[in-house]
């Protein structure tokens, strides 16, 4: 990903923190043909670091055509939205603010347990925060080995990571608060979540 | 894009609608290396039928590699949001509900008389609804033509387009009524988008 330096960021943290609140992300390979799938991923971490899973149907393309050693792409979009020149009191061209982490990395095909275990910590992440959680320990066993037949889980080891932080660094005081003020008054979702990000900028 | 039949979509009016409300997007090429730049896109057409328009930095690595009748993928994400199994009344897995459109397609690089014209398009699109907007005709044909000296104009010309528009079709009446309850209280920006897209689903 291209990032002028004023917006790249080495925050580790950040990086997980977007990975973790943007799960639904984009894996993207060029194995045969470009190709890209809106999949879900979850962060983990072995005695070599961070690395990334998901799982996505065996009737995918990339299923098909993905082993071990293949090189992939993956792409998560945080918070953004549209930063209008007219909020600065001078001349200037209009932008987008954004926060944004790639990862490339080399795949490696879940074992069945490894599987097994991974869908057992992603529906743990997105159950725990409902009314009545329904877990991987409720649905049994042979339920999810039965489910299992139609999934394909990778793991992706990093390579490179690129995280951009795109907040109007390269903005005077004045500009800033006037852009925090725009986004606040627009109201929606990636507005306020940018202007809440520029106010806490280091 | 991988798409189940029952999600996929040929609906020409609905793939300019995600393209138009998601223009924020990724541009995705295996010049040399997979890169993927987030960019703003602009729907066009010509005598030939829909294109695609969007400019990056001149500095992007895709802007130095990328030559006329290149092959690229674009990829526009609109409303998502968890979909979580605990709102059924039987057992089953949670999923994700989405809708996407992938344009991949062969690039043109644009003439300076098209960039200017992309430029103005563009900054009319996003400027119209500000309080007061500033459009290319208020920056004057001098200071335009400056900014254009870093900017990488292309024209993307589809030669395979898919819409997917995932919005629990395999579900029955109770649970679709189930799942637009929860998503209605849950009342995130995503979960709202899809629960309307799914009351109004034909």
């Amino acid at each position: 990903m291209f990032i002028p330096k004023i917006y790249r960021s080495e925050d580790e943290s950040l990086m997980k923190k977007i990975i973790d609140e943007n799960g639904f992300a984009l894996l993207i390979s060029n194995k045969e043909k470009l190709f890209a799938t809106h999949s879900v991923f979850l962060p983990n971490k072995n005695e070599n670091g961070f690395f990334l899973e998901t799982h996505i149907s065996k009737a995918n393309f990339q299923a098909k055509v993905l082993q071990d050693g293949d090189e992939v792409l993956c792409d998560f979009l945080g918070s953004n939205c549209y930063i209008s020149s007219s909020w600065y009191n001078h001349k200037n061209v209009s932008t987008w603010n954004y926060e944004a982490v790639q990862v490339t990395g080399k795949i490696k095909i879940m074992t069945d347990d490894e599987l097994y275990d991974h869908l057992t910590r992603m529906t743990f992440k997105y159950e725990k925060p409902q009314k009545c959680p329904f877990f991987v320990e409720n649905m049994g066993e042979n339920f999810v080995k039965n489910e299992m037949k139609g999934a394909f889980g990778i793991k992706i080891i990093p390579t490179e990571i690129s995280i951009a932080n795109k907040l109007s660094q390269n903005r005077n005081a004045e500009d800033k608060k006037r852009i925090i003020e725009n986004l606040q008054e627009i109201g929606d979702a990636g507005s306020l979540q940018i202007a809440e990000k520029m106010l806490n900028l280091k």
